[in-house]
């Protein structure tokens, strides 16, 4: 039986999802978890990998399983054996056709800025620090040429190599939440992501928002490819995978 | 000379702020940064102890120096040699008659709650899970009957001595934020508080929200003084001293 689970994490402690000679992963404790409720070495397969230090709240991912544990009891026998920092939030039984990574329809990311002058310790985990405020007004311009199809190379870094670099940003929202910290939160929606994209466009839309770039220079990185003309791959505390969708 | 700082703290990994015999605390890390920026062994005085695991955005406290060193450099300077969870927000001198305790008028403390079924790692450090929705509106009502002048004996812990249990709670908020997780967030703003007092009057307003007991609870503790009536102290994880106010 295939087993499709939900599942958030604090990438804090990790060396992102996908198993590695050295250091945790994601994907070795939900393998040792499930190895230890069923007996058996199941492989997890996630809708993605996220990279090291990188959160998710609602990661999706499949396994196959010939125990007779009810698929819905995996939640909270997978628990029991997890790190606190990383929880199941949901398993159901999944169809055989269901494929975590290649049923993926579309994925949201969502990074955080903070503005402050030093560190805060409550938040610095899971938000990136600015120094000045941002403009949300040239963040938002710049955004929208982002939105539709576009070939993303100049938002990708050197080393990953796939053929098609071509992907749809459905929707990206830049929201300011003004609690006790100041927060600008950058919010994409689309089909796929190439390797570290969701870092370069948050980071880029972040100098634009600093005034050290024009909202236009995403039209230049779209239309030439050019890698450079964007900023540095922005920390990987800022960003967490909030949900992906799927059609079956 | 007299230097007010006001510091943000993680207290996950902290047996609350005042020095003790085992374990690490805030006040020996801001002392032992002071030592080494000045070579003196100066006591720090906050506004008032924050128990173990407890958070704090903007606790307040004090030290005397004979240092020449600018009193707002020592902002950076402490956060230089503090460990990552403690950073001094300011640093910027003080009245010889400025005491960071003496001198609170009012402070501010926020208790966060969150509706989930599963722990979810990426607030739980923060943030204390109830696994059924709260009414608000209830709460609200419960809340009504703790603001003014009151004597907060039903509030405490037994093993605090204190002669007068009468406290004075200028606002009491209680706000939902709906992002990506539903939180409720209750906000007290007071004179004083006994020990305890903030994480009983959580978890008394939360019992309140899940209806496990009447809004007119409230009014039968404070007139009763039974500590019995209120429900258990919750966890510290949820609790964040958010601001202290002074007049000098």
């Amino acid at each position: 039986m295939r087993i499709k689970i939900t599942v958030s994490y604090k990438g804090t402690n990790y060396c992102g999802f996908q198993i590695q000679q050295n250091g945790n992963t994601v994907q070795e404790e939900l393998e040792n978890a499930i190895y230890k409720i069923t007996g058996e070495k199941s492989t997890v397969i996630p809708s993605g990998r996220t990279d090291s230090g990188v959160h998710a709240l609602g990661q999706v991912a499949h396994f196959d399983t010939n125990s007779n544990i009810p698929p819905e009891k995996f939640t909270s026998a997978l628990n029991a054996y997890l790190p606190k920092d990383i929880r199941v939030q949901k398993s159901e039984p999944a169809n055989v056709n269901f494929h975590a990574r290649y049923s993926a329809k579309r994925k949201t990311y969502c990074y955080t800025y903070y503005f402050a002058e030093q560190d805060n310790p409550l938040i610095s985990e899971f938000c990136e620090r600015v120094n000045k405020p941002l403009n949300i007004e040239l963040m938002k311009k710049a955004a929208l040429y982002l939105k539709g199809t576009h070939d993303f190379a100049g938002f990708t870094n050197t080393g990953s190599f796939v053929n098609n670099t071509v992907r749809t940003l459905y929707n990206i929202k830049i929201k300011t939440e003004k609690e006790e910290i100041e927060k600008v939160k950058i919010y994409i929606n689309g089909n796929g992501f190439l390797y570290n994209m969701v870092r370069i466009i948050a980071s880029t839309l972040k100098d634009v928002g600093l005034g050290k770039k024009p909202p236009q220079i995403i039209k230049n990185i779209i239309q030439t490819g050019n890698r450079n003309l964007a900023s540095p791959t922005a920390p990987p505390n800022g960003l967490c995978l909030l949900f992906v969708e799927y059609d079956i």
